[in-house]
């Protein structure tokens, strides 16, 4: 009976779209899953899992030490789920955070769970729901031994690459690892996505190519840097044709962004870490913008802006402007990752994470064979810029991205994500920036002091005449 | 005996340049002030303070109920002083927060000492210290009977503008609103002060311009909505010689950029809210990149950037460049109040705001005149993009920004700023963005479902063919 009782290998509580996929995979890999969700409609009818509605019995038929897995919207929910397992936990029993929860918190509840010897272990999934089916990129952070106790589960349902590889891996030091890096991700994703809604809008609107083509276009993207999940994804959605209109379905949606959170920490992470990501910025910020509807629709009317054709903008021009601002947005993803890896002692190796990310998760495609390589080259790479590799790639495509910036700035397309990547390394680059001028300012009004270029130490001037 | 020493009307703690500037201008207005610092060398010599070294004898001259106001660096430092301020301090008797804090923590700082029925005031100062001195911008805010019992030592101090209105007022319902729009006008503040070293820089390389010739003609840009504090102290730090090597010294200072904290929280609070501010945010960033002073120059020697010189900018287009780019600066700022406003029901008026900065502060210029006329014509404006005088304004300067965006993409020259600036007017003034297909990427890869622009409700598809 008690054998019986204790059959799961593991449980799962949150039967969303990415927890039923996960546990359907988990399922087919030869692990008995539990599973519990109070919202659940349909999970009880599910052969691939053992589900109950009562947390008591769910906890009941875990093997011991209990493994639990939680796939759940970051916040309320997870500290509410954690508050009403412990009862019934024992000391060593593993709770692993599978959503995007914040990295601080991650830390914070693996600090209070650590005092009721319960494990905690925080894990990153990317891959959305397919991932989560079939293979997903798994992100992980937390002691060296409860990894081991839960890998043969994550190795199972992760993700391989084509050289075998699996991306499942324990990722630095401490336990919020993970879920930084996967916040990282989604805030490269957001980029991403930003520069190809760009990229559809160049074609779109200043050479007037129908959805169709496009698609066709993009999927011919596939051999160099630019290739991309992503940009399949997107040659996909173009091609889908509405049922209700019979028009493309793309024309039919909303022009408004939803957003959940992972990209608006992923900035606000590398702002309060120094670390300018502006790219990553633009594409939250865009998000935001777009939600301004009303505003939007009364500004068009007192400006009635116009997108003109542009005869410069060629296909080639597109794709290349779109590779350079791509790489400064992985650029400044990683380097946040860098800065933070020295700000918090986590001895993250971020080659680990490009090779994490080659398969299965949203980020996937050629640009991270490419930064593989790099931080072969040179682990302790501060900025993907000053790679011999990458640099290469950029030294061509930046000027194309150029005369693409600059062909949307007299057009009146709006480029936020491509200017700022080519703001980005235009500063970037630059041995001496105009900023100078900034501290002579404040030294000005403020008295800040300011650093000079043939001596040491702060001065001071008297400006005023 | 008690009556000699309860002379001081009011107590400063924190002698640095801001408190120092500012005990004179009290003093000199007919209060009495007492002060208190354990780290300033100089105060003690001062004739219009008096200085106890001792916080037991700074109490005791204060006249009951107390006033004592702050002059500290956020942070540690003004909550330390509170924790031992607290045993001296009887019912009724004020504290003000005069320095840079955080708004969150007036908030919780009011809060706390309100339960020991300790008044709690928080101000923020802008000016400088020749603002301290002379007249500064003071945003108050907190309990109205408080206000009254400082207004007279306050309005004494405050700059006043040329129709002698007094940049002095308590802004808001709630105690934390005067250092939220001292955040904002810090925010902006860097902005300005970005978009004036990128003014310099389209000169200086890509016109060639000499620091005097450039403050010549910075010193003309008086009578239109560029005409600023900050320009006018561009124009003289310009022509500042270096005393050691006879040079400008504006050549002589280092291009690395500090900050002290309130231009990242205003940028961090915009996004917490959804609001985009993305010229405000390349503020910050570009000085984040400064700092990177070292992979700054390996870059350089990777890809040897050069900036060329242009024929097409000129001093005209430059000027309004800046114009059309500064206004989408303020329309950030403001729009972020206004959201602010919205989130936390603060009953701010943003007239208010523009008036109280219309002398006295950093900010201080030309386009709070059309700023203070646009609130006139419409109190609840939710951007001042949206206002029929300063779109007529940006109407034609955007025009010259595109151009200068457009030019300084070819030349190289870092614009970030300026391009920001313009992607975010051509983002919000259209109608159609083209992020129907980020929600579409979203919904193919997560199911998160989209809004169609025909019918209402959340609709999910299967992309995949």
């Amino acid at each position: 009976m008690t054998q019986e009782m204790e059959s799961g290998d593991i449980g799962l509580i949150g039967l969303g779209v990415m927890g039923l996929n996960l546990a359907q995979n988990i399922s087919e890999k030869g692990f008995s899953v539990i599973g519990h969700d109070l919202s659940s409609s349909t999970a009880f009818t599910k052969t691939f899992l053992d589900y109950c509605w009562n947390l008591r019995d769910f906890i009941k038929k875990l093997k011991k030490p209990r493994k639990i897995m939680l796939l759940l919207p970051a916040g309320q929910a997870v500290q509410d789920t954690i508050d009403a397992l412990l009862p019934y936990l024992e000391p060593n029993d593993l709770i692993v955070d599978a959503g995007n929860s914040h990295f601080e918190d991650t830390l914070r509840r693996y600090k209070a769970l650590e005092t009721q010897n319960i494990n905690f272990f925080g894990l990153g999934i990317s891959g959305g729901e397919a991932g989560a089916r079939n293979g997903a990129s798994l992100m992980g952070a937390g002691d060296p031994n409860v990894f081991e106790s839960i890998k043969p589960i994550l190795e199972a349902v992760a993700a391989r690459d084509e050289h075998n590889n699996i991306c499942a891996l324990r990722l630095g030091n401490s336990p919020e690892v993970g879920h930084f890096v996967k916040m990282v991700h989604n805030s490269i994703e957001y980029a991403e996505m930003q520069l190809i809604s760009e990229t559809y809008s160049l074609f779109s609107e200043t050479k007037d190519y129908s959805n169709e083509k496009i698609s066709d276009v993009l999927a011919n993207w596939r051999d160099d840097l630019e290739g991309s999940f992503l940009l399949e994804a997107t040659s996909q959605v173009l091609k889908k044709t509405d049922e209700v209109t019979g028009t493309p379905l793309i024309d039919m949606i909303e022009d408004i962004a939803e957003q959940k959170g992972t990209g608006k920490w992923g900035t606000v992470s590398a702002i309060n870490i120094g670390v300018a990501a502006p790219t990553l910025y633009e594409a939250v910020s865009s998000r935001f913008i777009s939600q301004y509807k009303t505003d939007r629709l009364a500004a068009s009317k007192i400006y009635s802006p116009k997108v003109s054709k542009s005869t410069l903008i060629s296909q080639n021009s597109i794709k290349g402007a779109f590779s350079a601002a791509k790489i400064c947005a992985f650029a400044q993803g990683f380097q946040l990752m860098a800065i933070a890896n020295l700000e918090y002692s986590w001895d993250l190796k971020l080659r680990e994470v490009a090779q994490v990310w080659k398969a299965g998760c949203i980020l996937r495609g050629n640009i991270l064979d490419e930064i593989v390589k790099a931080f072969d080259r040179n682990t302790s790479l501060s900025n993907l810029l000053l790679d011999s590799g990458l640099s290469k790639k950029l030294k061509n495509s930046v000027e194309l991205l150029r005369l693409v910036v600059s062909e949307g700035a007299l057009c009146g397309l709006p480029l936020a994500a491509h200017t700022s990547s080519l703001s980005y390394f235009d500063t970037y680059t630059k041995a001496r920036l105009p900023i100078n001028l900034v501290q002579a300012q404040r030294d000005f009004f403020g008295s800040h002091g300011y650093r000079r270029i043939d001596k040491r130490g702060t001065f001071h001037s008297t400006w005023e005449n």
